[in-house]
């Protein structure tokens, strides 16, 4: 009984609530806060315990780093890149069109020194992150014309958001805010001519081959989409540094199983996608060579104006064009002959 | 004081004993066992220790799994295909030649069904596995002449292991095992014509550019090395829930942090050894096409006379061949086009 008030100490009942930005239905994204949640809950004999929300049950999806900066929650599961409109610099912490892959931004993040420079930057919104899953590259969505030539980008009504869809803008597209559960039905009226949802398996839940049926790769401006924790610093601090560990771990745990359970689930729903009449088109080398320029000049642009984003998109194109430069000699070396050797029905 | 008992109970002084089968000089693979012994450790509150030995501290490191078994020490960090000559089958905890990229071995064992696939399999040596990290593709290694074709590969005197050597030998090589620290002096005096190892950042240290330039890729035999920790059986059965989680999590923390730093490390590495004059080469198609033939004719002839390898096999060419279908649509597109756009200086 002597050791018993420590011990209460170290390990007291904490509750919290983590704010998700998505729905239920996007199962494998909000399924990573709740493999985070049951590990920090199974780790720690049940005393701490988080409780996830879907959007909208405590805050709108997009406010929830809002509610985490303002303390209303203690955490939440979101991307960063969803506040680039308070600092275009949020966007490193999930994607940039032209970015790190899903190994590399990992990388980046855990020995690369990304981590600490995103909160570093974080800081001033009294957040501190992790990485909390991760959908690999994305497609870049349906279409109902083939694009053909970066011309066929002038005048495209797109439903694409942040960076990316101020890239199209400046090829004369045209990009457009519309929530997930709108753009079936603007798909469908021709109110737009295409849309980005995120890859083979959630956009197989949406239905969108019946409405525009050209499905272009790669998304340019989602080589990889990281997913994040955000939890309010001080709340973090007032931890005790054994939850603190928990907390860091559990969120490395759901950051892999995510990535996990998009690399099983997504093959079959390509599959069934193109077997229900899904047309696979790649993006003409024209139209990604230019959006290529037209990022390189905006990041350009953003970084004249802003030293926080200067900083850490030289260490992020850094970063990418050293990885790149390994990952071509042995990684995709191996997968190109793979690809080659399945092709051939081996 | 009431609850104090079950708290003691739930949270008790535990001291396990973790047999590495690396050097501590291979400080990647090494440091993985450290980084889930100390977040054990750290989300116990220092109650549940794992002291971590490096190989020939307590056995030689390729009985590291015989210690486990035979309840020696509770757990060990190996990687699983040193006991193919115990059971084929050892393999796919690891690598088999032309098998799955590092993205793909982690879907398939945390949410194909191959961790539990495997796991059965194990059961009969007594221990349970969890990832333990990987290496990402390596390198086909050091060559003191060039590889023009398949040719070539006749009387080709090669320090490589396991399934990988059994290739080679169908194609005229004569497979070497040679233990790390005496693979350079038989390549400096010609005892052996190549050797493989890991990839840039290990390979550097031993410094093989001076004698055997030719550093070929990719290592078609290793698409991907998963590293493990195997757990006596009885020995995790005896712990608390909360441990077995603590465990589970920080094994898949530790698994991504090996990839991130090797991914971190490698780029720098492979700049130096160009630089120091290693010549890069692809293995000729012929040649990756002949030990691929081959390597489909052996796990045929396994399978044939080991059910459990068949399983297994099927289940993992089912896996890569989905896997690959998919990855080459967006993954691999995205990767090909941010190649070709750093090479022209992007």
């Amino acid at each position: 009984a002597v050791a018993s008030p420590a011990i209460a100490q170290s390990a007291p009942e904490v509750r919290w609530r983590c704010t998700s930005s998505f729905p239920k239905s996007l199962d494998t994204i909000f399924g990573a806060a709740e493999d985070f949640a049951r590990a920090v809950s199974d780790m720690t004999d049940g005393k701490f315990q988080i409780h996830v929300f879907a959007s909208n049950e405590i805050v709108p999806g997009l406010q929830a780093l809002d509610a985490v900066q303002a303390g209303t929650v203690e955490m939440c599961h979101t991307a960063s890149y969803y506040y680039v409109g308070k600092d275009p610099t949020f966007a490193f912490g999930s994607a940039i069109p032209f970015g790190l892959n899903a190994r590399m931004i990992n990388a980046w993040f855990l020995t690369g020194g990304g981590l600490d420079m995103l909160n570093e930057f974080y800081k001033k919104y009294n957040v501190t992150m992790l990485p909390g899953g991760n959908t690999g590259t994305q497609m870049g969505g349906w279409f109902r014309k083939e694009i053909n030539s970066v011309q066929d980008l002038n005048g495209l009504k797109m439903r694409i958001a942040g960076i990316a869809g101020q890239i199209l803008q400046r090829l004369g597209g045209v990009p457009q805010q519309i929530a997930g559960g709108d753009i079936y039905p603007a798909l469908e009226k021709g109110t737009i001519d295409a849309a980005e949802w995120v890859g083979p398996y959630d956009d197989e839940k949406l239905g969108f081959a019946r409405v525009a049926k050209y499905y272009y790769y790669p998304g340019w401006w989602e080589g990889c989409a990281a997913l994040n924790f955000f939890i309010n610093q001080a709340k973090f601090n007032e931890l005790p540094k054994t939850y603190q560990a928990v907390v860091r771990t559990a969120a490395l745990m759901a950051n892999q199983q995510m990535q996990a359970n998009y690399d099983t689930k997504n093959p079959g729903a390509i599959k069934r996608l193109v077997a229900g009449g899904a047309q696979l088109r790649a993006f003409p080398q024209d139209v990604m060579e230019a959006c290529y320029k037209v990022s390189n000049q905006l990041y350009d642009e953003i970084s004249a104006k802003n030293p926080e984003f200067k900083k850490v998109y030289e260490a992020v194109r850094t970063f990418r064009n050293d990885s790149y430069l390994w990952w071509q000699v042995a990684e995709y070396t191996f997968d190109n002959f793979m690809i080659r050797a399945r092709a051939r029905g081996g």
